[in-house]
């Protein structure tokens, strides 16, 4: 499916590379995400979006549109190759009278340093509401935590390790504080996949979370799985239980 | 897509003008917009509406009907050019057996001082009780505010003004007593709209919010972007977060 | 739309009385109107249920069916006329290998003392813990009543009574106590209806809430802006606001 | 509708067992139920998952698969009858690239030691929460209790047993403790069989529930009857209201 195109046609449409009855193709997967993402309250009010890379190519969603009434027509296409410098990118296809999206660097990050294939942004209440809860306990806190629930074993290991996490494991998501521009997130993105090497997400306090994939279907069911955690946390704290805990307490005897 | 219509033949029943096969013609965005505003929970039980303006004609969901089995045959039309006396509407075209919307004079005022092109009345919940906690603060509060919250941006500068709020600015939403007479509500919102010369929405007591836009899809977008601040400032509030914050307080050092 | 049946062809299958074209239909109507409820929650697990009179026919929901997937045949028909004993009920028409649902009588008095056209049973969580508020208040407590939200503008001022409450009228329904065999809250439905005569609706403690009409859209319009007032109300519960308030303290000085 | 398959034909792909145009075909039904199960928050990202038995055929959802995307091509089948060790099953039918899921052994001991013919697993938040209101009082505690609540009446009496329980009965679902691997809950699922033998359900600490049924409909009525009562469970929780009461003290004087 990897198309390659002449960088030097950048300045044409090509209407091509977003044209196909194949309904896995890129084009006509991140409209059809996008549909399901709103559905769930992840991309209201033209927020939040995705991206997926086919081997060169990236495919992303425009700015400030109906995240469930997009087209393909409306997905910008870049070539990974052709970046030389982050600031001046060059689209092989860009839809006429929309902007790209300012998410780029940052699903970019993903593609470049993790090898993702899909990264997925949402303005989850949950995932906003989750780092609201770690501020009002220490305003520098960075870290969401949460162990022995099931829905953990959803997460990869980590950035090129086999298998899952396991039911014990303690899932980590960093969280990195909000930028008045999207793209200045992208320095304190990078950072913290540096730091947590292993993580496919990223919290943004305030904002939402970008999570990731090695596959598309991987970082559909990983955003999938991230938000239900992050519903259940909140509703944990309704409740009074703790996000972490030593299960051998409360194991069979 | 302006259609110019002789006053004259306002007795006449128009049926022309909301017949048309292009899915973007306001007769047949209002009945699809509120399917989904239905499924949001924002016009259950007939209530809310929505109305769009194309140049001089005013196009408008009827009173007392379930919103998301309208049909383009249900929908009135009125023209600005004709209305003289806001208490003697002409209707280019009024839908047999159906009562037109109270809400009328409110959308219209969206239209003739804010020049807006859509305006949409919801009766979400999360609406109703954000006005219910300001109220239980003190009777008297008549202003919504939130700020730190990514979701902010959704929203334009103000009237006549290029961009969008920043991140670090403060959404503020003025609030209007209910009446017991929607149409009475007129006067209220138009006071709140000299006020806050920049809003795009007006909450009511009680009841819900007026939200409008430069463009229906601004108008629909801007909807969405404050049901998601109303619905995760009432889960702040049910968690202990403040609304509003000195973000400097929490960024990073 | 009226059709007559000798009801000595009772014993017959008359499945013409339960097809048609017309999508208005009762025997299309309740299967349609049922799918919708079920995305509500109002009919999970074969709960609750939907019946539709015709003048002299009586179109009810079969007993222990999927109502989301509930189909024009699956449809049973009373004459009004021909009941002469409700313990003796004739069916005109009953869908083989399925059970009458227990609900009829209490959809009965509906049709028989309120002249209603349709009455809908739910079993909305938000309907059911409303009842177990009041209950945990007082044992005894039978009454229903908020007051000052424009939601409640949708109802009918009662039976037999023009026009709609106001916003400062307190809409009031009554709670019954539940019995084991649905059946046997026929008489305490009436009971209610007796006291309450305008009411267009009975809570069921532990159980749910009747809500009839004098068209089908104004029994599905009832029934929902009852369900969006439930919600309301458990939500103000957990936020410490009054379902009653004195709006003159809060209104425009 | 029963189809017997040579076991020694396991190698080979069946495809044909997957493959019909009726919608009550198990391979139909499973994709069927899981779209809607997903959409109920059930399987979000990847989990849980839905099995029917069909006389001597099983019927398995695939692990790792976005239920609500999956298709009757995807379907595992086994025979039961061919069922000699639980560590070497013999599937008639796999899937190409795809893994068996973990919960066959789960599914497979509600078919054997309770003749069920549909076994449904959920991540439901609502059942996790559950699990943990009920650690957080008693680490050992092992039983949900639920009476005098309307929907508890869409539980059959028990195994073997005519009819449902009553209003007043204690609907009671034992909980068992989660581990690593979810092959090694088969013996506690089973212990808990043994113990609640009228039980249609068993609660996984931390992770769902699996609900059976008789019928592929009970087993879906009794899936979406437990939701509702663990949803009822936790907003009554919220309000302070106890899941168990003496229904005595409330009845009509």
């Amino acid at each position: 499916m990897a198309t390659t195109v002449d960088p030097q046609q950048a300045t044409e449409n090509n209407h091509h590379l977003v044209k196909s009855d194949d309904s896995k193709h890129p084009a006509n997967l991140i409209p059809a995400l996008c549909r399901k993402f709103w559905t769930l309250g992840w991309v209201s009010g033209t927020g939040g979006g995705a991206s997926i890379r086919d081997n060169d190519l990236v495919y992303l969603a425009p700015s400030g549109v109906s995240k469930e009434l997009m087209e393909p027509s409306n997905i910008y296409v870049l070539s990974m190759s052709a970046q030389r410098d982050p600031k001046k990118r060059i689209y092989l296809r860009s839809p006429p009278h929309l902007k790209p999206s300012q998410c780029t660097p940052l699903f970019m990050a993903a593609f470049t340093k993790r090898n993702a294939s899909c990264c997925i942004h949402t303005h989850s209440q949950w995932a906003v509401l989750v780092t609201l809860l770690l501020e009002s306990q220490s305003p520098s806190s960075r870290l969401f935590e949460i162990n022995n629930i099931e829905q953990i074993k959803g997460f990869g290991k980590g950035f090129g390790k086999q298998g899952n996490l396991g039911y014990h494991d303690t899932l980590r998501i960093p969280v990195i504080e909000n930028t008045p521009h999207e793209e200045d997130l992208t320095e304190y993105l990078e950072e913290a996949m540096e730091q947590y090497p292993d993580t496919y997400a990223v919290l943004v306090r305030r904002h939402g979370v970008y999570v990731w994939g090695d596959t598309v279907d991987k970082a559909k069911a990983q955003a999938e799985s991230l938000d239900y955690l992050f519903q259940l946390a909140v509703q944990m704290r309704k409740l009074g239980l703790p996000w972490v805990s030593n299960i051998e307490q409360v194991g069979p005897s």
